[in-house]
C-alpha cells in the first residue's frame, strides 16, 4: 500500500531564487518534477528563523509575510526530493508528516 | 479515549455544487451534520489535479485559486462522512491525519 | 533524537486579550518564551465553537474570520506551554501533531 506524506516549507514572501519569488520557483520545481499538486498559503503575521539573526530588543514581526508551500505526494517521492529542496531553501523550516490520502484526482461521471 | 483526526479537502475556488461555491456547500454540509467546526483557507497560488488534464507545455498556474476546507473532529465521525464527501468533491485531494485535541470549546470563567 | 510537534490554535480574528488581538498576544507570547517561530493564517470563512453558543436556526457563518496560529518546535517545549496557552484561549480549538523537521534555521553559504 502506497504511503503518502505532506511536505511543508515555511519561507518568507520576499525570499528569492534566481530573481524570482522563491515560492514561485518551488511551485515550478515541484511541477517540473512531477509532483501531483502544490499549494501556496500566505500568512498575515509571523516570525521565524530570520528574526534570530537580528537583535530584537522589542518584539518585532518580520517585515515580509510568512509563506507556506505545501505538497502532498508519495512518501518516497517526497523524501527523494529533500536534498534538492534544501539547496533552494536557505532560511526557513521544512517539515514532513504522514497523511492518509482518501481521494486524489479527477473523477469522470 | 476518543481519537481525533483532521480532514483536509483541497479544491478550487471556482468549483461549484448546485450553483453554489463548493467550499460554502461543504461548510454547510459539515455544520448540518453536526461537525464541531470547519475552516476555509484560500491559497495565493498552486496547481493540482486540474492541471493534469490539460496539456501543459509551459508551466501555468491554475486559473482559480486553491481552497482548503479543514475539519477537526472525532476520527470515527470523519471516517463515517467520507462516502458522502467524495460524492461532492469531483476533483481535488482529500487527506486525513490523526491529531491530539488539547482543548475544544467554550470555557466559562 | 529530538522529537518535534506542530501546535495549532484556532481562534477568531476579533478575539482579544488585554486590549490586543489574541493572535498578536500569542505571537508575542511564543516569541518571549523562546519558540523558534510562529505563523498566523487567516481563513476566508468558517464556523466553530462560537456558533455552538448561539441558537442557529439557519446556517450562519461566524461574524469574525477564523485565525490559525501555528508553531513548530520541540514536542517537550510545546507540551510544557499548554497550561499557559489554555489560560489565554477561552474559546476555540487547540491541536498537536507530531512532525518530522527536515531543516530549521539559517544556513551560511
Amino acid at each position: 500500500m502506497t504511503r503518502y506524506a505532506r511536505l511543508r516549507i515555511y519561507i518568507g514572501e520576499s525570499d528569492r531564487y534566481q530573481h524570482k519569488p522563491l515560492y514561485m520557483y518551488l511551485l515550478e520545481w515541484f511541477h517540473h518534477h512531477g509532483f501531483k499538486g502544490a499549494t501556496v498559503i500566505r500568512g498575515i503575521a509571523g516570525y521565524g528563523s530570520h528574526s534570530k539573526i537580528h537583535s530584537v530588543s522589542v518584539f518585532r514581526l518580520s517585515e515580509d509575510l510568512p509563506i507556506i508551500v505545501e505538497v502532498v505526494d508519495e512518501e518516497e517521492k517526497i523524501h527523494g526530493s529533500l536534498d534538492e529542496i534544501k539547496k533552494l531553501v536557505k532560511e526557513g523550516l521544512i517539515t514532513i508528516e504522514p497523511v492518509e490520502v482518501v481521494f486524489y484526482g479527477h473523477r469522470e461521471e
